[in-house]
Order: C-alpha cells, then sequence, then structure tokens
C-alpha cells in the first residue's frame, strides 16, 4: 500500500524555471491529496514524473496552508483546467477562510460555470481539527505561526486490525463475537475460565503510517506536539542559522530549528523545503540541519518520497 | 529605434511544460508593456530570452484583455514578486473593471503591503479607447467580441517632425516661425510671393510603426477598422477552418478568419497564436493562413518580433 510525497515545487516567494513554488502530490493508498497549489502546479501534475501520470483528474482534495501567493495562486488555474479536462466529480478545498470568497471571485469574472461540484471547507488556527476521514486515512490540520492564518497539515493511515490466524480459529472454534473482540486487541475470558490472549491468537497489523507538512512557520512548540511521531516531516527552512533574526522577523524558521523540531518531536525522517534562494551551497545547509537531526535531506522539486511500509512488531 | 513583440507565451487555455499561456512584452524604444499576463509570466520574464535580460523591472504599464485565467492569472505573482524585488516605481493596469477588486482582494487576504504605488486603469468595451500616450508612443483599447469582455490593444508609434535641411536654412533664411510652419509640414507663402515646399525643404520622418494585439474574438468587422494597416497584427486562431462552428460556439476564430482580419485591414504582417492544443500538424495551420494571407507565421514563445523601420518615402 502506498504512501508517497511528491514535491511539485518547493521554492521560497519566487519561482523560476525548474523551481516551482510549493505544492506537493501526496498519494495514500491511490487516494491523492494536494498539499498546497503554487503558480504553475498545473503544468507540474499535468507533466508527471519522469513520464509517468500523476493522474490528477484523481485528486478530490486540495489543502491549503495559507493566502501568501507562492503558496495558491496555482488554484484558480487548476479549478479551470479541471473543467476544461471535462471533470464531472466533486472537488473540495481545504483552507483559511478567505479562499473561498477570492476563488469565487475568479469565478465570477471569467463567467465560468463548472461541470463539478466545487465545495470549501475552512480551517481554523484555534487548533487541530481533523478536515477528513475515510475507512483507512485521516488528514488533519493543526495552527502553525506566520504572519498571516496559517495550519499545517497531518496525513495519517489507520491502523488494520489484527488478522485472526486460521488455525486458531479452528483449534479454539471461536465464535464471532470472541473473534470481534480479538480484533479489537482485546483479551476474552471464557466461561470456563480460559484466557485467550490476542497478542498470540492475532497476526497485528504493519504500524499506520504518517506524513506532517509544515509550511511557512516560525518555530513553534506547538508544530512539535501536532507532528509528534510522524514517520516523514516537511519543514520549512528558509534561512541559515545565522539569518535567524530574519527568520523572526519574517515568520519563518531556520534549518537548526527545523531540525530542532525534527528532534523534539521524534520524528523518522526530515524533509527541508521553502529555502530562501539566496543560498548557492545547498550543501552547507543540509548539513546545518543534520548538526540537529540526522536522517534529514532537502526537498527536491519532482522527487518522489515514499513512506515504507514498517514490520509488525512480533507479537509472541 | 527598437519596435518589438516578444512572445513569452501563446498557448490556449492549458499552459504545459514548455508552452506558456498568454503574454507578450512590448518593447517600443525602450519603453516595456506587458500584454496579458498567463500563469508563469514571472518566470518566462526573469528567465529572459537567450540569457538576455528583459528587464522586467522596467515595465511601467500592463494591460489585460479579459479575465479569462489563462491571460490574467500571473498577474497575482507578478505584483507580489514586483514587491519582493524591492520595486518603488508605479505599476498601472489597464484592464476590465473587475481586475481592480480580483487584484485588491489578492493583496488583502495576503496581508501585504506593497512599496510602490499600484494603479488600474479601466479598459471599455463600447469603442476604442486612448489609454495612454507620451510623446513619442500611444496604447488604445479596442473592443473585440468574446464571451465576455474583452480589448485587443494597437500601439502606435507617432511619427516624428520632418527634419529641415541645414542648407536650406542657410540658402533660404528662414525665419523660426518658418521652420515651425515647415516641421508641421505646411507650405509656406512669403510676402514676397515665394512659394516654400516643405517635401522640397525638408527630410521626411521614417512612418511610424504599429502593433495590434487581438486575442480571444469571434471574427468580427469592427476588428478589422481598428487594426487598419498595422505592420503587425497578432491574431488569435484557435481553430482550423473545418471548426468554425466550435469556434463560433466558443467566442474564437478560425486560421482563415484571422487571415481575412489581416487581408482585410491591410496589415503589412500576420502573427498567429492560442491555437487550440488539438492540432499537432502546425504545417497544415499555417499553410491555411497563408492560403488567405501571405506573410503570416505561429507565433511562438520566447521569440521576439522585431518591426523594421522603414525607409521614408523619397520628397523630391
Amino acid at each position: 500500500m502506498r504512501f508517497d510525497v511528491t514535491v511539485l515545487g518547493c521554492a521560497a516567494a519566487l519561482p523560476s524555471v525548474g523551481r516551482n513554488t510549493t505544492a506537493q502530490l501526496v498519494n495514500i493508498h491511490e487516494k491523492r491529496f494536494l498539499v498546497d497549489c503554487g503558480e504553475t502546479t498545473q503544468v507540474a501534475l499535468r507533466a508527471g514524473i519522469n513520464g509517468d501520470s500523476l493522474r490528477m483528474m484523481r485528486i478530490d482534495r486540495v489543502f491549503i496552508s495559507h493566502l501568501h501567493g507562492d503558496h495558491y495562486l496555482g488554484l484558480p488555474g487548476l479549478i479551470a483546467t479541471f473543467n476544461l479536462m471535462g471533470r464531472t466529480r466533486a472537488l473540495t478545498i481545504y483552507g483559511p477562510p478567505d479562499l473561498e470568497r477570492l476563488m469565487l471571485l475568479h469565478q465570477e469574472v471569467s463567467g465560468a460555470r463548472l461541470n463539478y461540484p466545487l465545495n470549501f471547507v475552512a480551517t481554523s488556527v484555534d487548533a487541530p481539527v481533523l478536515l477528513w476521514e475515510d475507512a483507512s486515512v485521516e488528514v488533519h490540520s493543526f495552527p502553525v505561526k506566520h504572519r498571516i492564518p496559517t495550519t499545517g497539515f497531518l496525513f495519517r493511515e489507520k491502523r488494520r486490525e489484527p488478522g485472526v490466524k486460521h488455525e486458531a480459529i479452528r483449534a479454539l472454534n471461536l465464535t464471532p463475537s470472541e473473534i470481534l473482540h480479538l480484533k479489537k486487541r482485546q483479551d476474552v475470558l471464557r466461561s470456563n475460565g480460559q484466557t485467550l490472549a490476542w497478542e498470540e491468537i492475532c497476526v497485528e497489523s504493519p504500524p499506520a503510517r504518517s506524513y506532517a507538512f509544515a509550511a511557512d512557520t516560525l518555530y513553534w512548540e506547538r508544530v512539535i506536539e501536532a507532528v509528534q511521531g510522524v514517520d516523514l516531516l516537511y519543514h520549512e527552512a528558509t534561512f541559515m542559522a545565522h539569518h535567524k533574526a530574519l527568520a523572526v522577523k519574517t515568520y519563518h524558521s531556520t534549518t537548526t530549528q527545523a531540525a530542532n523540531v525534527a528532534a523534539a518531536a521524534g520524528v523518522r525522517r526530515l524533509l527541508i523545503g521553502h529555502l530562501s534562494a539566496r543560498y548557492k551551497d545547498v550543501c552547507a545547509v543540509i548539513d546545518e540541519v543534520r548538526l540537529g537531526f540526522t536522517n534529514a535531506e532537502l526537498a527536491r522539486d519532482g522527487v518522489t518520497y515514499s513512506i515504507e511500509q514498517q514490520q509488525a512488531r512480533k507479537t509472541g
């Protein structure tokens, strides 16, 4: 089961040839989520990766962190392009409250009538919110600290139930009710005094995977709470450590701060993006990050970062 | 003196890698005018042409034909980028009345305070309007016929005064008042009955050059009037002739119609753009245009089309 983050763009502020502004395609079990949508995102989506289609029409949910242009200006074009491409399935956009009136004004002035339903759900900067879930995936927003209302997003697999071993069903003659309890990881006490330990009778499912996206933000302790223990964290690092004052002034983070968030949150892997174009020596940048958190790398446009399935812990 | 049209993008509706939506940089005597501003225009401007800078910060006037996304969605990003690049000189944007509130809403939600004055001037679909002029250039809008309010733009050099031959000034002992009349191409009758013919005494200036941009539009006779005799006409041809019904339905033109406009208006050279991506054989497209107007070519992204100075007509 796939859990991929494809970086379509991770440049700070000014796009240039080959360096798009922020956009990511998150693919969890073939469900596709777009995270931010900087200018030119529709072009990157249509181009695909190394000739492989990204199946952009399968994107049903778009999550916009905040209303600085480098994070959403590709959205009106994407909405129009979906329409021209014959979309009929609904599209839901999650983002700051002002996003809806902005997109509706674009619709109004263009005189366009969309052939698909376009829904908006407002995010909140007060507390984490469960924005959407189905049987296997959930998506939350969480507040980050930027000059204008901004949230990060947390994508989480739901852990599957453990499987009951076939031979145990036969050998122990398990009843449907007993199986139901065991699958909920509950031990069962039989009327004859026998205890059925779920860990002995079941095969545990692999751990649920998770991905957190935190851009743009000041270093902030509540971000550490929100991204606690994720498998992959994308965190902005607009500046190197010696430009910390500039980071504070512009509501951004440094390399060191991003590493500190990853370390304090106990994440498994850190992806750094939104780096200011002023730094030509990207090796020095990633070296600085790795001083604080070893398993880190710089995000690159057009690269897919996969979260591999971990082995289930041995269940005795 | 330069009169150049650089095509930054001429794709219809859907941008793709290497095919930007509509934008052109018109450079007349080093005055730079941006015409339309599809998504990614700022990237094309910053990239320059073959390594030569387009000096985008010198653009003081932007002309937007209409509010379909492929003609203006690059504008909010360009406005923000100008700010980040330290712009202080004013920027004036000419376009449909709704453009102002749309751009101001983008400003509002981003919380940005621009460090330069941003002015808006509304175009009209009722009649041609002189939008701007200085001593040597004038820019007009003219109505075209599209699904929503749309105008074309006409860029015109002002013809310079003829020069009075130095030897004539001495030989005829011309007075300042006589020189003034001659420079206005008026003959002078002296009190002694002598007639000074301006065409004999002056060196005529080269003819004024002109460029007209007509996209997107139905075939319409008023466009022919508006672009009468220009040196270069950019006209959309979204469809080939056998898709004429589709052109009518979508308020666009065919190859044949664009050629007919050019021929009827007596323009010198025709540039075709906004071609639907459905036509893979572009040679067949341009062949069809040339059946109706020989001096035609397909616009290409990243190419500069120069209008050369014509020789002045011989003045006796």
